[in-house]
């Protein structure tokens, strides 16, 4: 992390802290600073202050934004907790599981509307229905993605085309607009505001297929679990639906027999399926996949008008997440 | 209902039907059409459009944020019938039950955020941040009224006051939310918007404590349903609370063991409860403080600074709503 990006963490955090989030009754705001305090990298705040301070505007202008789009992801990860029951979240008891599923869902809807308290709170009115805008459409499209990537699961297999519009619902559109947030804080033009979401659209989806990549052909260290997780879960990632695809019929027999079961030492399984993985050239396509999303994402920033050395953090932020060592 | 009454409520009807609510995926939308067209009495963006028109301006202009109103009210019983475990709404199922509770959730919180949406396509954009500040303080305490009432389930007896303040949270701030956004988009001054809303306020705990009152000692058929329900359901309303306070601990008892209790013939309980209350005069207090809030409601009314002859159908409406005549 270079040292400005490290600035712009301190002056969030210091913002959250600043924060006075408890009210009364305890029970529906205590959860929300728990999750709140649960930690996190801050990477959508992040991009939203990085992306105001790109136009040579204070990026303190940006913070209220910035602590908005943090609070609804939040939000969406304590409801998505809930309707995926999983039971943990940043290694710590999500909150339906340390509290209840009631307080889940209520104090959930609390950090929606504490979100957009905070679009409100910018200091230059005259651009909050611009940021409401942007807002109320990926905060649509983040629900849009959840309910398809629901409706997968039920599903045998959906196309890589379906995948890719899930995980840019459900993930990128948020990178997308917590970059529009800040351009727009900066008062940046139509043009500007599109190359940047787009920035975040593209690098949004590219660090999605990394993630898929990595939990089976990433070195355990660097990701800090052991490798092929997914495949353990049978959870139907880009790297599966490919593989899918390319199978010859035995070969998605033997594929879908995997995925029918959950053995209790998985080794086996998960050798097996990323030998098969391997033999269809499954990770060239993914890498180069990402590759191609990488790129189109830098050719967007770079069309940005503003000072190249600007740029430069941007840049930096995408490649260490890619690279999982921010 | 007077006939211009029911002209806001074809106008608004007409709104909603021209509105497309359903887009991809359908799992996601079709729940919001379903609990939108279950009907309702629509009387909150009615009284946004009658604040509205109180100031001479054109009602037309607050159906964006009636609409946001209407949308945030079902919103809320959605995800209040999950909490609550309730199968039905407006006698048709539940939305958690005529889908289920992770559809319920999700198509719920995009209803919230829908109802943002519709604030930001106010044609007035300076007022928006206004409309943003009332929704939102609305919305903050509903969800702190919701969490009160599931805290008071699990309590022996709550006070009075607590009890009042919590169907105020509850119940009453989003009738004076929705008349101040009528008077917000109408352009009205400070003085004007606090006196309609407190008379949104004092009128919705009337309406509750009416609604408490009517369940046990309403005629049946104004009601529509048998007199006694809530005893039946042991719910602890104003007229129960009323009646623990001013028992004598043999009282106390008698009450307390017929609540700890759900025969399968409830003919009894209710004879009994009913009784002990009318002992205690609990009739007689629930309709006072019912009269002192209504008039109180009114005398708010009075001082908006409007022509009086376009106060009437406020006042009206209120009657209407307190007798069950709407």
């Amino acid at each position: 992390m270079t040292a400005f990006i490290q600035s712009l963490r301190q002056a969030f955090d210091q913002y959250l802290a600043d924060q006075q989030l408890v009210h009364a009754p305890k029970e529906l705001y205590e959860p929300i600073e728990y999750v709140m305090n649960l930690g996190g990298k801050r990477i959508r705040p992040i991009l939203t202050l990085l992306s105001c301070s790109l136009f040579e505007v204070d990026f303190r202008k940006a913070l209220p934004a910035a602590f908005a789009v943090e609070v609804f992801h939040n939000f969406s990860l304590v409801h998505d907790d809930i309707m995926d029951e999983s039971p943990l979240r940043r290694g710590q008891p999500a909150v339906h599981m340390r509290y209840n599923v009631n307080t889940g869902i209520l104090s959930g809807d609390l950090m929606l509307i504490i979100a957009y308290q905070y679009i409100n709170n910018t200091a230059e009115k005259s651009i909050i229905p611009n940021l409401l805008h942007v807002f109320t459409q990926v905060a649509t499209k983040v629900c849009q993605g959840q309910q398809y990537d629901m409706n997968f699961e039920a599903l045998e297999a959906v196309s890589v085309e379906e995948y890719l519009k899930m995980i840019e619902l459900k993930t990128a559109v948020l990178l997308a607009g917590a970059l529009e947030m800040g351009a727009i804080t900066a008062g940046a033009g139509e043009v500007d505001r599109r190359h940047l979401s787009e920035f975040g659209r593209l690098t949004g989806i590219a660090f999605q297929l990394q993630d898929d990549y990595l939990d089976v052909f990433g070195d355990p260290e660097t990701i800090g679990k052991r490798a092929g997780n997914d495949i353990v879960r049978n959870k139907k990632t880009l790297l599966y639906l490919k593989a899918l695809e390319r199978a010859e019929p035995a070969q998605k027999q033997q594929l879908a027999a995997w995925y029918a079961d959950q053995p209790a030492d998985p080794t086996a399984k998960i050798e097996a399926v990323t030998e098969l993985m391997k033999r269809l050239d499954v990770p060239e396509f993914v890498t180069q996949l990402r590759d191609t999303y990488q790129a189109n994402a830098y050719e967007h920033l770079d069309l940005v008008n503003a000072p190249p050395e600007r740029k430069e953090p941007l840049k930096g932020l995408a490649e260490s997440l890619l690279k999982r060592a921010f």
